[in-house]
């Protein structure tokens, strides 16, 4: 690589990261089970992928401290967040100790947790971790999927978290 | 495999799209260039993969009739639409002749079409098609990013699109 195209690498990095960050996602918190116990992190790269049989995928950015965890993951629960659970969001996206602490989860027959009050939650096995510049794109088998409390889901975009309403509906 | 295979994973599928239902996605617009032309589909399936290199990824499910488009395609332009664009991601959702007529577009050097008035486009390679169970995980090499009018953008879920404004933020 010279030195020009790495400069247009870089124009190319920023351009991107100011355009996306303008890309809203509903907010999950991803967790899975570790040598340590349970880990999670909040993540707004959860997409649908196939319905039947059932698969999603999420992504992992390279730089991220849960790339580990989910390198080594056999399984993963998705909780998607409810419009109330900010908090919960910011808890599983700071560099806490403990993450969970005083946290409301539970524990599924397997050993995965789930958090309480999320919309719904999916649980599946990691099929794929496709290795993407050093990030992973992971595609995941569902194995049981629970609806929650019927709820507004909590967004992210441009740094900041919104909640919808009956109000934010169009037409 | 057998009937009660068959039973579970209907019920899995069934409790997987309830689930789903729940999930925000931001609302995109993927333009492609097909043998008659410019082709376009709405998503909500577009994530952000890695940032340096730039790539990013998006699902075409497997009964879509755009995912033969995307099999043919070289390059996409991602359109993340304005809160203001509920009327253009209908159109390009819903099964019309010519989904184009009277949407505003520019045309990239390479062919490429971009829709007006979105809050930023992202046109790239295709690196990776992923097949899964039919349906594809699309990787995408980030060329160019461009920002558009500044605006909320536009949210779908539970069957409708909803508006993003300064009062939907928390804190």
């Amino acid at each position: 690589m010279t030195d020009d195209d790495r400069r247009d690498e870089q124009i190319r990095a920023t351009d991107f990261r100011a355009v996306f960050r303008r890309h809203a996602g509903g907010v999950a918190v991803v967790t899975a089970i570790g040598p340590d116990g349970p880990r999670g992190f909040t993540a707004t790269s959860v997409v649908s992928v196939s319905v039947e049989p059932p698969y999603f995928a999420f992504s992992v950015n390279a730089s991220s401290s849960s790339r580990a965890v989910i390198e080594a993951a056999d399984s993963v629960v998705v909780n998607l967040l409810a419009a109330g659970q900010a908090d919960v969001a910011a808890r599983f996206a700071a560099p806490a100790q403990d993450r969970f602490a005083g946290i409301a989860t539970e524990t599924l027959p397997g050993g995965d947790v789930v958090l309480t009050g999320a919309v719904g939650w999916v649980q599946g096995r990691i099929e794929q971790r496709i290795d993407i510049a050093g990030s992973l794109l992971v595609v995941v088998r569902v194995l049981h999927a629970m609806l929650g409390p019927q709820a507004f889901p909590l967004i992210y975009v441009d740094h900041a978290y919104h909640r919808l309403t009956e109000d934010t509906r169009i037409g």
